[in-house]
């Protein structure tokens, strides 16, 4: 039972058969063969050498098979998280230098030591600080990123920057020096690549296949742009009038890299490793629940953790970059009907073979298609219409959302995060710190009470019924007092003040000793303060505290006991209230 | 009206009398003749030369009574702000030296720029994210290192260190080397100090005065411990012998000083200087608001923000220290009689007058008994019963509490009190991101409905009212898709499930798009998803979004009204649903 949830693979190994076998089997080739292009081009959207994509497509899919908790997730380089992966390591060595690629791997290694860790100590939840505006904002905004970072690639031109501004700017001076064979050979890859995702599916479709069959054979077009530019760049020898190729890469399988042990390094990369990997968990998580929620299977996100850091782990010991769990790819392995983990160890089975075979044909492919590739995979990620629908239903979310976005546009992806996710906290704990509050009357004829400026309700004057719409504690523990007072002192006549508390689940120390001024203020007043609706486990920690003892009302189960019983004859109980408290000073 | 607000000087001038000036002259006398050691000590404390703390006691209580909104307090050098002033400066250069006296003026002008800003900004609620505990830990913890810092002058040996262990280290080696000259004159100037604390205001009590005049009285014993030893070292050329006195200070006023405009040093102290002006802030506007509520009167913090911002930038531009509200000093103020801020304007006379003719006198001023005067009021800092009080009620304020003194000794004030602040919202955020969670049932006989686990109530097996007792935000979305969805595969003859919402305060776009996949996942189970008792604003919020057009129940105002709507008939009413959902499907 606990040895299952830690190695998934004892679940389903033993029931596996030879039919799941021929669909996971299917499943791998065809991600295979969209997975080739995709590593090559994730590994230069990361300032690395194509084979380092490779390398990361093999070693990880398979431990993420044994240690995983999704049955269909495909990890690999992914766009956003070579992006930031290109971001870290830019700011400090020159990429596809030696230290460059070293710091690749740490990067791997330090991400995958980070997630083992945050799986074991069940540290998971920490995603859950990256909300969805935020996330969906930073995706957007690196895609807009990565689609700028690649049209040097496609024109031919030098350039560089980690940032919308540096990219544009960069581009700006170059548009002239443009190189013709190269453009003819990008734009060709793009516009085929654009047709395809739109007019091959309905065509295939029409051709009589099945919708999902037709999806996942369109998302395969890459291959064939990779297959038909690298013939023709061989075949005109376009790579000596000046087309980039991806030129000779080392063939085999890789070795084992040992990864830097300069503390400097660690501590220069330990933020982007933090990033990359709750970054990537965050996606990857999401992307898997989907796809396991379609089957009715559920994922372990602490287990992911461990799966997703294996992967991380094996990338960097084998010389690859920072991977996670790919969305197209991840869709393609399940609509291609993979049912087990297996698939993935297939696939990367898949991937080396070709490491092993094609190495050759791939020095005379175009960089320009590759770009193309980049381009069009992101054009999916970015999303103004979440941008529009976050504006509409909260401007604090979508304040979050902006900041991210202009930061990762105008600065660098780490900065548009971080400030994502500052933002998002201190917008919470600010409107926290000033909660709505609402005096209370009752809908008549009911036990109910509400707001007596949104519904008809019945008042009396001596008695008020507040509610704090929040829990009271640190920050708005002051607030509460002002918000009291003030109401007391703009109304004489009061004789009894109920604090309504359904919705405060918490009282810490600070607001405990803020009701104790508040009880005290009001009976200086000659008002005595009441609660009602105190939850449960509010009330258990209240017991014996001094406020308890020195509370001059009571407290109420529900608010309507508080007004038969505040009210029937609140004269003479007021009156009781006074000799009492004569009763206590004498 | 406006003006008033900005200038509350202009509230009491017009009407200042005889009668108020005889009393804010007497509260004047007092609080000078107490200033005055406290002004060399903290000054001392500081590690900064005595004028420095007379410079300090100067124009910023001029500028005070022309900006501040309270009535009584009394500023000037305080022990926890020095603490800090010498934390942030010891780091940074040589205690006494010309950068150090430098440094502390930047402090002080770079601490009254971020007050009058945060005043006219109107951030004073910043201040509101020190809880309680924090701050009482702080000051516990600052008490004790204030307190050991001063051994090394009552024994008359070396030593240094901004922290407890640095401290006793420093300490232990040179106890061998104690001054016995220094060490009698300390020893006996903090017996007197201990001894007039505990039994001089019983004594003049007995002798027939009042209890607020002997306790103002008992509060200027450390003036006559500097008086009796500064005479007998003096006479008996104490100096002579080794123990350290004041020496010469330079006599008259203080001229005009420019801060330093070095950038770097700006950065340095940035941190340092918006933990002093919080801190300072903090300790200031709870003793300004305990004097008000006295009397009746209320403080404006946000003006209060701009009174001491004020007076600091008065204390940095005349060579001074960063200054704040001292609380014994503002109640020997207070129970003196001072009625309006024009005592501390008279004090300031008072001070000046000191600073010119008393300055040869303090020459001779032992060191000790400056270190005993601190000793003696710092212990009254120390508060362990505030700490096993929050032990008590609550483990996460304690947690923050213990976080903030052990940092505080062990390492440095600055740290203790970031850890102080960040683990207090840390642990507000991990809580709100597990909230609390209860299945309701009906209170028989009523329309009230509670925890069915804490009392008495009614159910129906195909009707869950679940109950989340906090807002709906980023950081619990996934926790609340989690906890419905379990709840809902356990009870397999479910067909409701009402989500009970008083305690919903917000819910934001993450939990909107959770609600959305929540409603969708109970969709596909058969079970319809209601609401209850949404609070106005979250209503306001959700009208138009695609969740609630997609809702597959209803929304109830109460409880009661979704208990009968859903009871009478179910059976009806769930196949008329799957009806209706047919209908949609087909």
């Amino acid at each position: 039972m606990k040895l299952t949830r830690f190695l998934p693979l004892l679940d389903w190994l033993p029931r596996y058969s030879r039919a799941v076998l021929a669909r996971d089997l299917l499943a791998a080739v065809i991600v295979t063969v969209m997975l080739i292009p995709q590593s090559l081009a994730y590994a230069m959207l990361a300032g690395l050498p194509p084979q380092v994509g490779l390398y990361a497509s093999m070693l990880p899919l398979l431990l993420y098979a044994i240690f995983g908790s999704s049955r269909t997730l495909s990890v690999g380089p992914v766009a956003v998280a070579s992006l930031m992966t290109a971001a870290a390591l830019g700011k400090l060595f020159e990429p596809g230098s030696g230290d460059y690629i070293a710091g690749a791997v740490l990067l791997a290694v330090m991400s995958g030591l980070m997630l083992v860790l945050m799986g074991v100590f069940r540290l998971g939840f920490l995603a859950n600080f990256l909300s969805h505006p935020v996330i969906s904002g930073f995706i957007t905004a690196s895609g807009l990123v990565i689609a700028a970072s690649q049209l040097r690639h496609l024109l031919g031109v030098n350039g560089g920057g980690h940032n919308l501004l540096e990219l544009v700017r960069g581009l700006y001076g170059q548009l002239g020096q443009s190189h013709w064979p190269t453009v003819i050979i990008g734009a060709g890859a793009l516009v085929f690549l654009l047709a395809a995702r739109r007019y091959l599916q309905p065509l295939l479709v029409r051709l009589g296949l099945s919708t999902s069959t037709a999806a996942m054979l369109t998302k395969t077009a890459p291959i064939l742009a990779v297959v038909v530019t690298t013939l023709v760049t061989w075949w005109l020898r376009l790579d000596q009038t000046g087309v980039a190729v991806v030129g000779d890469i080392p063939g085999g399988l890789p070795a084992l890299v040992m990864p830097s042990l300069d503390i400097t390094l660690w501590q220069q990369l330990f933020m982007s490793a933090l990033l990359i990997s709750v970054v990537g968990f965050v996606e990857s998580v999401s992307v898997g629940q989907t796809l396991a929620a379609k089957r009715r299977q559920r994922i372990d996100p602490d287990q992911e953790l461990v799966g997703l850091g294996a992967a991380n782990l094996g990338a960097g010991f084998s010389g690859g970059m920072p991977v996670t769990g790919g969305f197209s790819r991840s869709v393609v392995n399940f609509d291609a009907g993979a049912e087990t983990p297996a698939a993935g160890a297939f696939t990367a089975v898949g991937i080396a073979l070709a490491t092993l075979l094609l190495t050759p044909a791939i020095a005379m492919l175009p960089v320009a298609t590759l770009a193309a590739t980049i381009i069009v995979a992101v054009s999916s990620l970015i999303d103004f219409r979440a941008v529009v629908r976050t504006w509409r239903y909260s401007r604090a979310d979508f304040l979050a959302m902006l900041a991210t976005i202009v930061l990762t546009l105008v600065y660098s992806v780490e900065a548009g995060i971080l400030a994502g996710v500052g933002l998002s906290l201190g917008l919470f704990l600010y409107r926290t710190s000033r909660p709505h509050s609402a005096v209370l009357g009752r809908v008549p004829g009911t036990e109910h009470f509400r707001n007596v400026r949104r519904h008809q309700v019945e008042t009396r004057p001596e008695l008020v019924m507040l509610r704090v719409d929040e829990s009271l504690y640190f920050a708005n523990a002051r607030f509460l007092e002002d918000c009291v007072l003030d109401l007391v002192s703009s109304r004489p006549e009061l004789k009894h003040l109920v604090l309504v508390c359904p919705a405060v689940n918490l009282i810490d120390a600070s607001a405990l000793e803020s009701l104790e001024v508040i009880n005290e203020r009001l009976e200086n007043s000659g008002v005595r303060l009441h609660l009602s609706e105190v939850k449960g486990p509010v009330m258990d920690r209240l017991q014996g505290t001094s406020f308890l003892e020195r509370l001059t009302g009571q407290i109420y189960l529900t608010n309507f006991q508080a007004w038969q019983a505040l009210g029937q004859d609140s004269r003479m109980s007021t009156e009781q209230a006074l000799a009492s408290d004569i009763g206590k000073n004498a």
